[in-house]
C-alpha cells in the first residue's frame, strides 16, 4: 500500500469527512442460524420466536415480535476472550483458574476486557499465496508459509494490528463439505506458526475456521498449541469462524478492522460481527 | 463543531493513519450480566459456564472454559429490527407480519439487514439542555425540548446520523432505582417526537432507557407510538438502554458512531456493543 | 396372566398393603444426558450447572450447586401432547392449529391436559413374537404382525390399557449405531397399524423408536400417518424413545404402567419417566 | 386409617383389579408457565414454540408444533437431588463436592438415582391442626406442632413414607400475595423439625412453600439448615412447591404417593408432577 498522501488532520470531523467520502464494508462474519456448523463441544444455536405479530395485538393495532437466543459463546464467527484457555491451571498473567473462575464466571480475562477494537488489519492470504483454493484439512501453516505469504503480498504486519489468516477453509461454509472437519482435519498453523504471530505484537489475530488451529484428521481437539501460546501466553485474542473469502477476492490485504465484542461479563467469548473498511 | 481543516485524501492509509493519532473510544453499552433490569416482556439474561476449568485437561495441561448464553434479543443495550413491530398486520414496507414470520424466523426485515453503522452520530443531551439531571419518569420529550437541545449545543442532524436522545434516565442503571419503570414510568419521546426524528432522515435513533418511548407511569407498554413511527413507517431502527452518561459528562455531542449488530439470521433484535469514537 | 385371585377389598389401606409386599419396578425411560440420539429437529438437550458447590458459601459451611437445562420437549423419553400434530389446520376435535397456538403455546391439546397414567399396561413385543433381536430399519410393523404377538403372548389389550410396541430398536439406544436411524429407517408401524391401535380404545400407545412410526430409509419425517391417525383422529397419546428391553427379556406383558407428564402449561410435549410395575 | 380388609393377593392382576375399581387422584403439582412464582437464585422458567402449526406443511396437510424449554431444575414443583446441597465441602455419605461435580454435572448423587416413588405417603396437614389457613410467613413449625399434627389426624408416619408438610403457604401461589415471601419471609420447620422428620426414616419429605425451610422475613436463604439435615446428613430427598390444598380440604391423610423425577442424568433437581392416589 501507499503511504497516507495528506498530513492528516486531527478533529473528528476530518474522520467523519473521511468516512462520508465512501467506504467499502466486507462483513467478516458467517450468518448464524440453526443448523450451521459448529463444534459438538459447545451448546448449539438456537434462534426462537416467542411471541408472533398478532399474538398479543395493542389498542392502536401494534404488535411485537421477539426472540429467544440459546447459544455457546464459542459458535458462528467469535473471539475468545483470554479467559478461555489454562495451562497447567493457569491463566494468561499466571492467574489461578480456579480462583478466576469461581462463582460460574470469569472474574478476570472475560470478554468484557476485550477493547473494541478499530485499527489496522491485514489480511495474510496463505492459500492465495500458495496458490491453492485452499489448504487441505489437517494441512499445518508453517512460518515459511506466512512469510512467503507477507512478501507475496507485500503487507508489513505491524504491532497492534489484526492479522487475519486465510487457509481457504471458509470456503466450505455452509456447504455438503464438512466444515467442521472430524474426519478430514482443519488447516491452521501449529505451535511455531502461533510464535511467529505472537512475535508481532498484534491486537488479535483469526482465521477462517472453527478451531484456528491446525487439527489432524480424526485427531479433534486432541492438543491446542495455538491456543496456548496466544491466549495463555502471548495474551493475543482469537477471532475463529471468519469469512474471508471476499476479502481475498478483491485482494484486500489492509484494512481498517472494526470488532466490538458484547458486553457480556466474565464470559469466555462473543460471538461477534467484525468488519474490514477500506475506502472506496 | 469545527470543519474538517484538511483536504481528507482519499486512500485507506489515510484512514488508518488519522485513527493511529489516538483515539478516545466511549462505550455505550451496558454490561450485560444476570440480574441486571430488563423487561419482563422478554426472556432472562442468563450465562451460565458448562464447562469450566479443570473439568477436562488435555494430555499438555491445557483446558478450556466456555458459556452457554441464553437471552432475549432486547435486553441489555440493543437494536431492534424493523421487523421487530408490526401496524395492522403489516410491517415496514408493507410486508404482511404474518407471511414474513412464518417458519419462526423473520424471512425479511431481520437483523442481520442491518448495515453494520460507522458514520457520524450526534448526541442530543435532552437533560443537559433542560438543566436536569434526568427527565422525571413519564415525562415526554417534546418537540421544542429537542430543538432547544440542537440549538443550544450547535450540534445540527444531518440525513444518514445517527441520533441518540439522552434523557438522563440510563443514570438508574445498576442503581436501587427502577430502570423499568414500571411504577415511575420512564421519560422519552412520544409521537410527535418520533416524527420530528424521523423527518431528519437518520440512520438510526437511541436512547438511554429500555423502550425508547415515553411510557407514564403504571401504563407499561400499552402503546408504544415511536416504534410505529420509526420502524414501521419511517423503516428507521432504535437503539435501546444505551450508556450515555459519560458522553454527556464530557460534552461530546459529535462521533463516530460505531455499531455492529450479530449476524442473527431472521431475528427481530439484536444485543450490540456500540462504540462512540472521537479523536482525542 | 391369571385373574385376580383375591376380592380386592375397596380401601387405600388395601391397595398400600398390595404394594407394599414388594415391588418389581421397571424404568421405561433412557438417561437424558447432552450427547445423546436426537432428531435433529427438535431443540437440543442441554444440562448445566451454572452454580457449583463452593460459589457461594454460606455462614456455617453450607453451600448449593443447580442446573440449566435446555431442551426440546421431544427429547429423549416423552410423550406427545394431542396438540403437537395437525392436519390440514386443524387438531384433534376440529379445533383450529391456529386460534389454538395463538400466544406461542397451546390453549387446549397441551400435555397438561394428559390425565396422570396409573392402569394396565401391555407390551407388544412384535420382535420377539417375529424372533428377531430387532426389526430391520424401514420396517413396517403390520396388522398381522400385532395380532401374532398378542396371540403368541396371550396379551389382550382391553380398552383403557398403555399398550406398548416393541421393535427391538431401543437396543441401538446409546450404541455407534444410530438410533435416529436417517439413513437406514427406523421400523414402527404405519397409517394400518396405527388403526388397529386406535381401535383398541388405548389411554396411550408407545414404541421404543424416537418417531413410533416407520421411517423408510432417507425419507426422513417425510410423512407421519400414524401421528395423524393417533394424535389427531383417535385422541391417543403417544409416547417415544421408551426403554423396553429389559421389559421384555424378562418376559413382563402386562404390568402397572405409571406416567406422570410435567405440569407444563401449553407444551406439544414433555419428558417422561414412564414405569412398569408389577408385583414380585 | 383403617386395616386392609383383605388378605390381599400378591399378583399383578391383584393390583390392577384393585385400582381399576376407581382411583381418585390428587395432582400434587402447581401449573410451570412463565411468569410463575420462583426463586431468583435458579434460572427463570421458559416455554418457547420454535415450530408453529403452518409453519411447515407436509404434502398431506400435516404439521406439527414444538416447544423449546429453558428451565432451572428447582422451579414449579420439583424434588432436590441429594446431591444439590454440600457441608463443608462434603456432600451425604462423605462424598468431595469438588470431586463429584467435576465435568460439570454430579457423578454420584444425581437426580437420576432417585427410586421412581410409589409407596405410602403421609400429609401432616399443620396448618390444619393449628386451625389456621395458613401459618405466617417466618413461622417456624416445631417438633410440637408436628407431634400436635399426628395425634390430632391420627395419622402415624412409618418408616420409608413420603411425609408432606402442609403449612398452608401454597394458597398463596399465583395470587397476589409474595409466594416467595422475600419480605415476610416463608414458614417451615426449622433444624429441630427437620431432625424430627429425620428420624422417621422416611422415603422423602415435602412442603408446600418454594424452599421447604422457615425464612424469616428478610434474611432471604440465609441459612438452610432443614437442606443440610435432610439431605446431606440424613440422604433424605427434599420435595418442594407442592400443591397441598386439595388433598387438604378433602381429609386425604394417608395415600399412595406417586413421583417419577426426570432422568436427567447428574442432575441436582427434577421438576415432578407428584400424586397422591386414593380408591374412591
Amino acid at each position: 500500500m501507499t503511504e497516507p498522501t495528506s498530513a492528516a488532520g486531527g478533529s473528528t470531523a476530518d474522520l467523519l469527512a473521511l468516512l462520508a467520502q465512501g467506504l467499502r464494508t466486507y462483513d467478516l462474519s458467517v450468518p448464524m442460524e440453526i443448523g450451521m456448523a459448529q463444534s459438538p463441544n459447545h451448546p448449539q444455536f438456537r434462534l426462537t420466536m416467542p411471541r408472533r405479530h398478532g399474538d398479543a395485538v395493542r389498542a392502536d393495532g401494534g404488535s411485537a415480535a421477539n426472540d429467544l437466543l440459546v447459544t455457546g459463546t464459542h459458535v458462528g464467527t467469535h473471539v475468545d476472550a483470554l479467559g478461555h484457555v489454562s495451562h497447567c491451571g493457569q491463566l494468561h498473567g499466571d492467574l489461578s483458574a480456579d480462583d478466576t473462575q469461581r462463582s460460574g464466571r470469569l472474574s478476570a480475562l472475560g470478554v468484557e476486557e476485550i477493547e473494541p477494537m478499530l485499527g489496522r488489519g491485514v489480511l495474510l492470504d496463505v492459500a492465495g499465496a500458495l496458490g491453492v483454493d485452499a489448504c487441505e484439512g489437517g494441512y499445518e501453516i508453517t512460518v515459511s508459509d506466512l512469510e512467503a505469504t507477507v512478501a507475496a503480498q507485500g503487507t508489513e504486519p505491524r504491532p497492534g494490528d489484526v492479522v487475519l489468516i486465510r487457509s481457504g477453509w471458509g470456503r466450505w461454509w455452509n456447504t455438503d463439505a464438512d466444515f467442521v472437519g472430524a474426519e478430514t482435519g482443519v488447516p491452521g498453523v501449529g505451535e511455531a506458526g502461533a510464535r511467529w504471530l505472537a512475535s508481532l505484537g498484534p491486537r488479535a489475530v483469526g482465521a477462517d475456521s472453527i478451531a484456528f488451529e491446525c487439527l489432524k484428521a480424526g485427531a479433534g481437539h486432541a492438543l491446542l498449541p495455538a491456543h496456548r501460546v496466544l491466549l495463555v501466553e502471548a495474551g493475543v485474542n482469537i477471532i475463529e469462524t471468519l469469512a474471508l473469502e471476499e476479502l481475498a477476492a478483491d485482494g484486500r490485504h489492509e484494512f481498517l478492522f472494526v470488532m466490538t465484542p458484547l458486553h457480556l461479563v466474565g464470559a469466555t467469548g462473543s460471538p461477534v460481527r467484525p468488519l474490514a473498511v477500506v475506502l472506496s
